[in-house]
């Protein structure tokens, strides 16, 4: 039986606590971001940095080779690895405890080939966040999905892509019935976005945001939180991906009282101290 | 009968609506700037840079590979192509609300071949903001104009190329009466700007603005904002095109009660905040 | 006899004095950083940025050529020279005050090459950072260590490979035994970070700093700010070594009170303020 | 008749006017920059963002072509050149105002190659600007002076090598000696740095700055600023090169109020905002 219910600031509150001061940046989870072709390498540039900026411990990002000096420009913290050094990747994917495949992957053979090898050398308990062009992909080529924590982050069009259902019968039963067949999270984004959990009988409804966040990137950003969330806050996968979604979208809110547009690396640098006031 | 007018605040917050809720980053439009060779990589950048934001939805930079770092570096918002990828932009043109051609394109033969493609290609709905060298090619080479709605920014040197009108003799009935022929937008960029808009009478001048604006890289700033208010505010296209060169001026005169100078890059930067102000 | 202290804020006051105003760039210091591979160059971006932010007099970067634009980008400020072009480095090592190593380097046959390079050439009153992988390599290839003032910088990992001590037997006096064989500054990297000097037989603890630094890239910045005090604070090395630790991790500190996490970027920004405050 | 004078905030005042409203970007000058090879590049880019930042209407980077995509990262608003494109270099010349030759331009063979080619082609009319490896250079090859207004910015190793005499007898009287056979504008850089003015008896002394601006790349700060004040505060040159002097020692010393060191770049930024308040 089907419940909607919205996602509050106390849960975002309740997943981001202080941190345990034992620790190391290995405590804090390792995330590798894959993406970027040569046409769209922000949008890894821009996964990767809201990673490192909410807080996962390492971040590598596997990328075209033509991307690492921008990357690097901005975003000194992270490591970088050719997407088509396969070797490289396959040495540093055992590591990782949460991988983000497909923003700026592009839809080509050379994107095709990166997507199978990761789909081959993932594990089961690795969270994968497969977004934007890897949904195509998958829907276009129907590949089988790996063992993995699935999380699904289309757009509308990319559900209807993924799950058959036409944009129009997007209804939260209709997609919810897919998402169980995938046994994935899948987070339909959209003007309120909705956030189908597995194991879960909820339907997720995200109440903050707003169209100051219709901006290109916006969804490659979300992808890096998820990442950094998932990679720090391991006590309940469910409620860190409610979190960040939240959080993304009331960075985006918060600035909004005063900019017209909210841009992804705008809400990328507020990540920090947003999440203090959340722990605090 | 030629009537003049100043642009007026009040135009400006006519234009810059709340955005409406139920909406995604194709409801704010999508902008191609086109330009920057390899000395003048940083006009196109700041082209782009100005249309993200200024909140178009997607904005694709098609210019030489070799400033596909430098925008990234600054700007992943943005997504690239080279310029020189006919099919490559020939697949993009069709889905843009507005393209921009000039900033940084210089005059040489391929400047001159990228400008013959896009005039080929571009297509009647759409805006097409020509300013910069590619005035000056279409003067020199007496370059057929396509069908599409064009908005020339000249300087008042570029002016008189196009024109044929002598800079001593740029009366406003002698500039309307050329823009007339052209049946295009004109904006002659001046100390006191002017605007001669299609299907009307009125010549508009720019009541804002001042000499800290008198620095390298202004134009291509304000192409920029042009095409994210065109691809943005679709309602009239003329008071979109007043509220752009508006803006773009008194950003600059706010910033200038504390600088001697204003440069491009940072009047961007302040646009999200200005379009507030002019929204709220 | 083993004695354990905890740095203070009064140490860091001492050590930072106000500069002394007849003096030139040389007054304070050559600094030349070596490491960042093409997979890793961010971390020798933020060593190389911490060096200039902390105030060494002339800053120069021995990195893979492929850094060269992303440090630039970033930091102006610095020198760069291909790490692998030895007679240039050789060239450059005689004026140095403080060299740092390893971060970024990574363990393959180039890294090893430069290391042993480096080692073959430093001088004995110039100070050396040994960070990272370049620990690694010592510990995997046993090389003989140079005669130069040492200061190793290993995480309680990288110090169980170099020192032969199991992690969970590192003991203060376990540590200090083999830290007094090498003849060298060592400081263990951890929860509570211990830095055992070279004649001395106190073992200080930084009681300073928290979770928020454990990100990629900490450490990197560390190596930095050390080349920045040695190269300036001559006075008495192991105070200059512990008030770079302090100041290290007291600025996180300052800046956790408004964030969850906090950057290596963010702390080298950081620095000029904090410093004057120590100085004032 | 020597006599010593110090330059006052009154001269930059006095300097540094309002901008005359009816104007555009030429009337505020045009700047070339030359230097910066492939190790030295962050120099030339601090001497063009300085440039930029005090206001000069237009300004193009010659340099290797390594440094374009940094210096755009960071600079977008100037043009840049390859400077061993002598065709291209030559057909530029002619239009600037003010050109900066030596900020990292070494001194090996394509430094002479370029200096000399620069010198043969500048023109009595335009101030010329050689620092730092330029001067070397010179003072190596015993090269022999263009007809240009030469403005020389050694500091006192480097002004050693150009006028002969040795730093401790670089008395005023010394150096206003060959200063006068050079028949230039000198600037000696030191603690109280020493300006000797073309056709002027009077020396000028600095009075601000402090060693908080004894950090690497501060010289080549100085050249952008003093090129921007010449191209545009063209009524009396010798105050324009003081006000310069005073108005990069005073921004640094604002800053030092809450900075141990203050970077060039800080210093470039804050420009903008110090020319406002002395115009104000």
């Amino acid at each position: 039986m089907l419940k909607m219910q919205q996602i509050t600031e106390e849960i975002v509150r309740h997943v981001i606590q202080p941190r345990q001061q034992e620790s190391h940046k290995g405590t804090f989870g390792r995330v590798m971001t894959i993406g970027g072709n040569t046409h769209f390498g922000g949008a890894i540039i821009m996964s990767t940095s809201a990673a490192v900026y909410s807080g996962a411990g390492l971040v590598t990002c596997a990328t075209a080779p033509q991307n690492f000096v921008s990357l690097h420009a901005r975003l000194p913290e992270a490591m970088v690895v050719d997407y088509q050094d396969y070797a490289a990747v396959a040495a540093l994917m055992p590591q990782m405890d949460c991988i983000v495949i497909g923003p700026g992957l592009g839809t080509d053979a050379t994107a095709l080939a990166v997507l199978k090898f990761v789909f081959s050398r993932v594990q089961p308990q690795q969270n994968l966040i497969i977004d934007g062009s890897a949904i195509t992909l998958i829907a276009t080529h129907q590949l089988a999905l790996p063992h993995a924590k699935l999380i699904f982050t289309p757009h509308q069009m990319e559900w209807q892509r993924l799950s058959g259902i036409k944009l129009p019968q997007q209804t939260p039963a209709q997609n919810q019935r897919v998402q169980q067949q995938l046994g994935a999270d899948v987070i339909v984004k959209a003007h309120r976005t909705e956030i189908y959990l597995a194991n879960s009988s909820t339907v997720w409804q995200n109440p903050v945001g707003s169209a100051a966040m219709a901006t290109g990137g916006m969804g490659d950003c979300l992808t890096g939180i998820l990442a950094g969330f998932l990679a720090q806050f391991t006590q309940n996968r469910g409620q860190s991906i409610l979190a960040a979604i939240y959080s993304h979208s009331k960075i985006s809110d918060n600035l909004a009282k005063q900019q017209y547009v909210t841009l992804p690396t705008q809400i990328i640098t507020a990540l920090p101290h947003f999440m203090a006031q959340m722990a605090g």
